[in-house]
This record gives structure tokens, C-alpha cells and sequence, in this order.
């Protein structure tokens, strides 16, 4: 059954896909309507034309540019920094950011031959340089390499005369002390605040 | 984002996938080459085209018939019947099957509509007729639609002089019985074997 083999190959590339949930999905697709196959083709064949960089914030965008540096009502004073193009959805879902955005495009990490050359630096130098930014917000992963990142931007951006700040990391909303991990719950301690 | 979030849409219709993981699936997408996404284009719209159901058993084909039928080899005394085509590729997975399938298509299930009428029985029928099939293995779920099923079939069968058998259910192996539900335990009691 090769055309049923090649499917169940294919979609087991994908991301948390395994060889049985990609089964489960071509039987899926094979049992119901070929609409469904269809329109799959259809929307994942357009992706790479439709949609590319954003040449100002490097945020996924279809036009010009990408619907938040278009839109006159957010806030140009605070640029948000963030690893990766997601990471704008991420955020913009929670509805508590009003700003711009800015996507580094990776992380400092030298063992992956990640340097600060291949971030989008040069282009976050130049938008803080055009005058207006007030506040540079790092939302960088709180991992390693993503704390590393953080601490190299707020060294290079401080000397260009804005407030550069970090997204605050510690004990989940709803999360209980015992199964928060000692480094969570350090910072935790390190990060408290008053009432 | 009308191509992203087209592709999320469409992802999230899958089987087992959610939002957030149609998501990270169309980042992996947008992020990684554009080949794969060709790739899954072509594979997934030429399915329906490829495959139709085998018109002896009734399992996924891409031929005149499905290559179990197909095969010189396999002991045409037994058929196992299973309730959907992919059923066939799970056992056919464990090897340890060498007879043919016939797929019903279903189980009765009156809530749902589902009488004997909407299976393929006739053609199960026909094909026990044609005579040489010494064994009938039932294999539909243990559940109460496919236990049902398999009831309705032992007595539809039996008097065309097959012995109709059905797959063993209870204790699954390396489990605990700690762990076992009651109504596998009580029927690993009706089904014990002796040594």
C-alpha cells in the first residue's frame, strides 16, 4: 500500500507525529472525505508562497508588512524581543502586550554555531537608532541560552539610551511549591516583589 | 495571517491534534523547507485517487486486489474478520497471522444506526460459500458494539459449517493486575486456559 505508506511517512516528520498517530491520521483522511485531503494540500502548498518574513520585526507576514508594525494603534514606544516568529503568536494570544515586536530569529549558542551575527541585531540597533523606543522588553525563553541572549542584548542596548527590561520568570499562576523545580523556585526568590 | 492560520484550521480537524499542536506543526512548517510541504501536498491528494477498498475483503487496495488477497502464500482456510481496513495493518504488524481478512466496514450499533444490513456480510457469506474456509477468527474490538457484533456473526456463520472463533481478551501482557480494569479481569477469569 504504497500511497498509504508514503502518507504515514510523511506525516511522521512532523513535530510530536510518531509512526502511529500519523497511521491514525492517514486511515482518518482514507476513511472520510477527499474535501479534507484536498483542501490539506492546498493550504500547506501555499504556506512557503504566502507567507515570509516581515522586513521590519522578521514576524511571519503576507503583505508589506506584518499586520502588527502596520497597525497605527499600537504602541511604538516598547519593542518586545523574541526568538522566534511563534513566539509572537504566543504572545499576542494573551492579549497583555500592545507594542511592537521584534524576532531575533535564534539565540546565542555557541555550541550550535549560534553567534550574535546571526540574530537579527543589526536590524533591532537600527529601529532603537530611528528615535521613539522607549523600552526594549527581552522575551527570550528563560533557558540557558535564552537567559545568555538577554543578558548580551541588555549589554549592547543600554548605551543607546533605553530602558531595557526582561520578562519576569518564576512560580507558575496555579502552580504548587512542592513540584516547582529548585532552579523555577530560586529565581523565584531572587525576582520577589513587594505588595 | 490567512495562510498560518488556514493551515491551523485545517490541521486541527486531524485526529488527535489540537490547536496548539496544528500550530507548532505549521511554525515547523513556515520554518523548515519547502519541500516537505510539497511532499505532504502531493502524498495526501493523490490517497483517495491511489487506494479504494479491496473487492474481496474490503481492506485498503491499490491494485485488482489488495496484496494479502493477492498472495499465493497466505492460508486461504482462515479469515479473520475485523471491523475497519486499518485493523488489517495492525495485526499484519505482529506477524503472526498468515490467513486472509474480510473487513466489515462497522459493527452493529443501533444508536448509531449501524444494523447487519450496512456491513459486508453477504460478502462474507458469498465468500465462505465459495467453500475451502475451514476457520472464521472474529476479530472485532471487545467491546459491547463489537461483542455484539461478533455474537451476530457466530450465529450467522455456524450453520455454514465454518468454526468461528473470536481473539482472546483479558490481562494484556507485562500488565499489572493492580491496573486491570474488572471487566478484563472478570473475563481473564471466563477465559482462563489451562497450562
Amino acid at each position: 500500500m504504497n500511497a498509504l505508506d508514503d502518507v504515514i511517512e510523511t506525516l511522521s516528520r512532523l513535530p510530536g507525529i510518531g509512526k502511529k498517530s500519523a497511521a491514525r491520521i492517514a486511515h482518518f483522511l482514507l476513511a472520510g472525505d477527499r474535501s479534507l485531503c484536498e483542501r490539506i494540500a492546498r493550504d500547506v502548498s501555499v504556506l512557503h508562497d504566502r507567507i515570509r518574513p516581515c522586513p521590519r520585526c522578521g514576524a511571519y507576514c503576507e503583505g508589506e508588512l506584518c499586520p502588527i508594525c502596520a497597525d497605527p494603534g499600537r504602541d511604538r514606544r516598547q519593542i518586545c524581543v523574541v526568538e522566534q516568529p511563534q513566539d509572537v503568536q504566543t504572545i499576542e494570544a494573551v492579549r497583555e502586550y500592545h507594542g511592537l515586536f521584534h524576532v531575533l530569529g535564534g539565540v546565542i549558542s555557541p555550541l550550535d554555531g549560534m553567534g550574535p551575527d546571526q540574530l537579527r541585531l543589526q536590524e533591532l540597533i537600527a529601529r532603537i537608532n530611528e528615535g521613539g523606543v522607549e523600552e526594549v522588553i527581552i522575551a527570550t525563553n528563560p533557558t540557558v541560552e535564552g537567559d545568555t541572549t538577554a543578558l548580551y542584548l541588555q549589554r549592547v542596548l543600554k548605551p543607546l539610551g533605553v530602558s531595557v527590561t526582561r520578562l519576569a520568570s518564576g512560580l507558575p499562576v496555579g502552580g504548587d511549591l512542592e513540584y516547582a523545580d529548585r532552579l523555577t523556585l530560586a529565581r523565584s526568590f531572587r525576582g520577589r516583589s513587594g505588595f
